[in-house]
């Protein structure tokens, strides 16, 4: 049984794109920036941003910073994002989710330019992926592709079961894996999926993304599958300092003998998110590059 | 075992049309109306045009035709659906595909308004879809859902096998079908899937959409499943004055006598598609006229 780190796939894209953007810099005599807007002071908000900043310094990317109080209106918003899609200075534009009530978060979303929407939630990417057009790919999704890739696990063939189908994971994962050249066959299960077992069973490839710590049991796995687990929940946890620790939506400990391949929690999927957005913003940075020289 | 014509819903879904035509233009002072676009002189496209036009016709809709040379220059075409997206008597735009060689139909479909894009083709309508926002559905796949509603075949908790991945009907297919309200658990099959009959065997409904004549047999179906044919495949036939008949991609004959209910080929979803963009172009125009009075 392999486990599939994260931690050391993350760090490869890291690697990378720490001499990438050297070399871009050497070339275009700027560095791919990203800015991200926050909005209101929810703490886990907080934290998430304070990780991208901490990704971009670390990168050697550009960063900017934009917090604006709880009691932003609509239109301010809007008009900080028109500014942001103007500014040449900036390649990509992350709004944080979720925003304090009030204010639109699907009128906000489509209002960043396409060419900068790092997050790729935007209907035009999440369609362009779709589709097979080239595009900003949402980074959870794109981080369990690269995970698969960095262990050479092959999709062509494989019958592929996500569990869950939101719009920021279950969704553009199938996307992905049905895409000419992923070729997985793909089922998409949800909630009122009947007799969920006996299709999870089914599963060449198990993608776990349905928020619910411990969901996927050893009953629920075939002998021999890879399984890649999403989930990042908080459980009560007395002997932890913090009084919690994070599991995912499988039950590592039953599943994993059965596993031919698992990721685990945290140290899997979690740590490619914030890489894969540095290597998005890198990719918004080039295209601006490459229309500027044209 | 139930036909499933979608000749008698595609005609409910014009006698509603009608209906509603009459009244908007009672309400409004003008009629939805739809604008084709034909580059070229290809036979089928041709016949496809007329068709759209004669529905346009027989439900009082508006019709605008433009008629391009082939050797129509991408920026030429790409300047008509510019003229046509700030045209306000124009509600909605179709471009007939396949466009000649030489013409970016990624380009021309991605020039249309997102507002008049009837045929649900643009990447943004593609994703509004597999998000779950408001905006235009392609028409094929949608044509299957009025055929389910209208038979009253409920899709919650079922699961529906779509084999074939196609951008105009698989995958719009599997957007639909996944969505909340919708409920089906969803498998996309295609030309890379693994003992496909293990899989669509498993199909409460099926849809064929693979482009393949009669590629659906007895053994590929559970008893007392639902299958939906996309599929219009010519083959010969020298009884036939033409010398051709229409065909499915399902083996009709064999597999009929183990379902529940079948679409026919003709007759079937084909009849759909057309009714679907007059229902869209409706939308068109009626969000068109909502915002008007605003």
């Amino acid at each position: 049984m392999q486990i599939l780190s994260g931690k050391e796939v993350a760090q490869h894209v890291y690697d990378t794109l720490t001499e990438e953007a050297e070399q871009f810099l050497e070339d275009f005599g700027y560095v791919p920036t990203l800015a991200v807007v926050l909005v209101g002071e929810d703490p886990a908000s907080q934290s998430y941003v304070a990780g991208k900043k901490k990704a971009c310094l670390s990168l050697g990317f550009g960063h900017k910073d934009y917090h604006l109080p709880a009691d932003t209106s609509q239109e301010q918003l809007l008009d900080l994002i028109h500014q942001l899609n103007e500014d040449s200075s900036v390649h990509g534009i992350l709004v944080q989710m979720p925003l304090p009530d009030g204010l639109d978060p699907d009128k906000v979303i489509q209002s960043i330019s396409v060419e900068k929407d790092v997050d790729g939630f935007h209907p035009q990417s999440v369609g362009n992926l779709l589709i097979g057009n080239p595009g900003f790919v949402s980074c959870t999704p794109q981080g369990v592709m690269e995970i698969l890739d960095y262990y050479h696990i092959a999709t062509a063939g494989k019958h592929a079961v996500i569990v869950g189908r939101s719009n920021i994971v279950g969704k553009p994962m199938a996307s992905l894996l049905v895409q000419k050249g992923r070729d997985a066959t793909v089922t998409i299960c949800h909630s009122k999926t009947k007799d969920l077992p006996s299709i999870t069973r089914q599963a060449d490839i198990l993608i776990a993304a349905i928020g619910k710590p411990h969901f996927v049991t050893s009953d629920m796995v075939k002998e021999g599958t890879v399984v890649i687990d999403v989930g990042i929940n908080r459980i009560e946890d007395a002997s932890r300092k913090r009084g919690y620790r994070l599991v995912g939506d499988v039950d590592y400990d039953q599943v994993a003998p059965h596993c031919n391949a698992i990721t685990p929690v945290p140290g899997g999927v979690g740590v490619m998110t914030i890489a894969m957005l540095m290597k998005n913003t890198m990719q918004a940075a080039r295209q601006f590059a490459n229309k500027e020289v044209k």
